[in-house]
């Protein structure tokens, strides 16, 4: 039997991502973000929403750019972080001890020690409602060494988080369940 | 050390959505999405991304509605079935066994035996190339009994799934990492 859970943003997984970007000053920002996602295959895009009263969405708006930092579960006290403050009140690069990195392809910064990075130049901007959805085009994705397997990402050394939005947790991207586009040829 | 990969869509996670819809004589079908996820708190809103030659495209452009399913783990033939036949072709919801669910609230079928289920009215629809993303207003979130503990949902009775886009493998939603606004208040 189904509960009703009323007009509430849940659904499963929500992601993790640390945008990077240059307010009008040139310093680099990092904001946290769970309502975002792939949502485009040609051209490659991703989306990501803002309130307008966050520093990056006026970062965002002044640079048309931006990157999509994911951290791994070692990392989610730093991702934490950088969901509770604000860039309008600290460097929160210096704070975490991370290293801004100038991308060589979009106006943005991106986290030297975050073991996967897109590079995004905004094409798109909707207003819809409280939050802002900006379109980024992707320019690149980078990924360290370490968390890839014959030139290919491999998600059990990437461990990335997922965050819950009805119980407001991070959990982590867990063991290899199936292959996509054969699992499912013969369900039965 | 980064490695580039391109300009791919790749990031982490990124969900396995059942996106239900009723095509224009009233047959219920399913569609599995990969690319969207919330996008804004007020109203709530949720974005997934189809291409216009998908038979659930046509589908949410007639109904003007649309369902979003969460499968578990368990669940994963199933989901992986839905993501590669058409509905076009066969009656999914028949070849896997499943029951479509009226929505009293939009003009969408829900999955019954999925444990959530987040039920849209379309309110925005964007071209944004290859993919159009269809944003929805939340009506209501179900979710079964048995994946809530204390009246909340309980990620870890979900399970939900997760794609990962640069390898095409489903993977699980693991352990609870840490709570939100919370752990990295001292981060170091």
């Amino acid at each position: 039997m189904k509960q009703s859970i009323g007009a509430k943003t849940i659904v499963f997984p929500t992601p993790v991502f640390v945008v990077g970007s240059y307010d009008a000053k040139g310093k680099p920002n990092i904001a946290c973000v769970a309502w975002g996602g792939v949502c485009n295959s040609k051209p490659a895009s991703l989306a990501i929403s803002l309130r307008a009263a966050t520093y990056s969405h006026g970062a965002i708006v002044h640079s048309q750019a931006f990157t999509v930092n994911v951290p791994s579960v070692a990392q989610v006290k730093q991702a934490d972080y950088v969901g509770i403050y604000s860039g309008r009140d600290e460097d929160k690069f210096a704070a975490l001890g991370l290293t801004a990195v100038r991308s060589e392809l979009v106006n943005a910064p991106y986290v030297k020690e975050f073991p996967l990075v897109v590079e995004c130049k905004l094409i798109h901007t909707f207003e819809l409602g409280l939050h802002t959805q900006f379109i980024g085009e992707i320019a690149d994705v980078k990924a360290d060494e370490e968390v890839m397997t014959n030139g290919r990402i491999d998600v059990t050394k990437l461990q990335p988080l997922t965050f819950d939005p009805a119980g407001m947790g991070y959990y982590r991207v867990g063991e290899f369940i199936g292959q996509g586009f054969s699992i499912g040829k013969k369900p039965a």
